[in-house]
């Protein structure tokens, strides 16, 4: 058994391309944290030099964030975030329909979002100055459009994907903020609230702040985050 | 609170294109019921005449599967798969550190391996027939590679991810089946003995036999699932 009093240790960066800043997926684990009121110390990796050694300790992947706490070794947000979050009614109801409804939200912004808008990204880093991107553009866009507009309609007109805040909404947001330097969430004016509405709490806001003073040339950038 | 005495209903598909059949997502939910020995029963849609309805009853992104025992209304493989085993020992051991290395598999398979394999499927579905498709495919392929590589690496001379069977490797075998019409598993024996050494579970075994008799034109395409 882990013993709940330990010390909890993230892995992070030290130093990211500028673009990363405020993307990174230590910034789940760190607002969940922040959401249910959990100290925590980081581990610092230096991506430039990690680009070569392509491990980090602990993280099959060789990627941030990883977990420990005494015995407990974790990697993999997904997992991190619904760990911590059984610990508290603050980010995971303890009935058992407001619990599983949760877990699905977790799951859909992982499996069900994030992959399309993972496709997007990759044209938009990786393919953008290739003469047919903007023939493969519009199926890539379609598949996000596709997931957010039923995620907008599962949202409807209220402020969170259940009845309340929940794990599900924090990961979903994270999902959201990748979508940042596109114009897609224009279309879904109850997503680009619900989204801001989850930036404005006061956990994430310590979170994002804790995650830009880790890097060690921290500067105006945090202002674009 | 829900019965866990109530009938356990997952929706499913009567009719899928062939090249899907095998590999649509109800298996890892029918998988998981076998595993840990809870009957079921399904409700079917006919994929040709829901496509123009696009939304399947309980489930945000109209996709099966859907999951419905009393109270309990859930969609997401990961949420599904992971919400069972938590019933028993069979699939997610009870002590915490197995659990939570169990529950970062899980994400990992559909968060972190996933996500690169649907890319390479978007590919070989979508683009193959494109001028292009020659060009992009070793950087997609170069993707699946690096997260097979570490997936290896991690797996090392073990039957397992962790020390014994858990929910982990049922996701991770059903996400590695996408690639069977590849030869990127080629390069990994031990994973291909994995995926292998998984599929010959006989829970596995009568989850594959159930999703194809639920087909309506069930033929002899079960033999090449």
């Amino acid at each position: 058994m882990s013993a709940e009093t330990d010390t909890i240790e993230i892995t992070a960066y030290s130093w990211i391309p500028p673009f990363a800043r405020g993307l990174v997926r230590d910034l789940r684990v760190r607002w969940t944290l922040e959401e249910i009121g959990l100290p925590y110390r980081t581990q610092l990796f230096d991506r430039r030099t990690e680009q070569g050694n392509s491990r980090i300790p602990e993280q099959p992947f060789g990627q941030v964030p990883a977990f420990r706490q005494g015995d407990v070794r974790m990697f993999e947000t997904g997992a991190i975030c619904l760990y911590l979050a059984e610990r508290s009614d603050t980010l995971l109801p303890s009935d058992e329909v407001g619990r599983t409804r949760a877990m699905c939200w977790a799951f859909a912004a992982l499996n069900s979002v994030e992959p399309a808008v993972m496709q997007l990204s990759v044209l938009n880093l990786f393919e953008a100055d290739k003469p047919w991107a903007g023939e493969r553009r519009p199926m890539v866009e379609g598949m996000v459009h596709d997931r957010l507009q039923h995620l907008s309609d599962a949202l409807g007109e209220r402020d969170w994907l259940e009845d309340r805040f929940t794990v599900g909404d924090l990961l979903m947001t994270t999902v959201l903020r990748n979508l940042k330097r596109t114009k897609l969430l224009d279309d879904y004016p109850n997503l680009a609230a619900y989204r801001a509405r989850a930036e404005a709490r006061p956990a994430f806001q310590r979170a994002l702040e804790a995650q830009f003073a880790d890097f060690i040339d921290d500067d105006q950038e945090r202002m674009e985050a």
